[in-house]
């Protein structure tokens, strides 16, 4: 089953590991591929997941934020992680070792031009039945949308910058 | 902080534990308390958050669907156990001991008149400021939408039952 999590609203990538955990209690293995967040990127969520074991493996394969927030990284080193980040993706979906494999931001690095389109369809179409594939970021592609069985929009209908709150470690998603 | 997931999409309570996941993980101390589901339901996750210790609880305090699914107690029953809840809730709440308290599937508990809309108000706003509350639950009244700092709506745009494919254990949310 192809799910997909999309939208301006925050909160995808912990949905997507949300759902990693409920998979990976019901004794599956799951393992989630950032495309962005770098394993520079301060996150509660990792070393959570640490603490469960093999059975619940995260891999940060991105370089960060692109083109914004201080990034100094050429595009080129954007765009090899992002294609080596895919390659491991498509090894561990091939395997067919899993049960849930997560492709966290995946439509980001889309929408930035970091991979193509058509060799995540590709992919895509490749997963074996017995392993669920999750693809969470804004701005999902129309091919995404029309090859997902689950599609979920999260919108943002309140968000606290808007309000002059500023995001706090731990917390901000 | 106040924050709400609401909307018909799937995955709001499964967004909701990966909050808590995140914010477990970043060192602090998180209650999810279940209005709805019971210890008697089968969920991959209550599985995962048991190896975390003690810095992550559950607590089941409804006693499953009301009304439907082959509910047969009486609604005397599904009141006093989401009141039940509700107490327990409030003594986390006003402990100050807790960074996260999740109020799962409160919406839903609300609309069933369960428990009154009054209250649920009054203890949002007794949260002390560095507690923060996760309400989740399709049918949010306005004013949860009016009190919250962060709102996010999931809106189902694809679902497997439409094409008839089946939930599966560990997969289902």
């Amino acid at each position: 089953v192809i799910l997909l999590i999309t939208g301006n609203g925050k909160g995808k990538t912990t949905a997507a590991l949300g759902q990693g955990l409920r998979v990976y209690g019901g004794g599956g293995r799951v393992v989630c591929f950032q495309f962005i967040k770098s394993p520079k990127w301060p996150a509660g969520e990792e070393k959570a997941i640490e603490k469960l074991g093999a059975g619940f493996r995260l891999i940060k394969g991105g370089r960060g934020f692109v083109g914004i927030m201080g990034d100094k990284l050429p595009f080129s080193v954007h765009q090899k992680a992002a294609l080596e980040t895919l390659q491991k993706a498509r090894r561990a979906i091939l395997s067919g070792k899993y049960n849930l494999v997560i492709l966290d931001e995946v439509n980001v690095a889309l929408s930035l031009k970091l991979i193509k389109l058509k060799n995540v369809l590709a992919l895509v179409k490749k997963t074996p039945p017995k392993t669920d594939l999750l693809l969470t970021g804004r701005y999902a592609p129309k091919a995404l949308f029309r090859i997902a069985d689950i599609a979920t929009e999260m919108m943002e209908r309140k968000h606290p910058y808007k309000k002059g709150i500023q995001g706090k470690r731990g917390r901000e998603y």
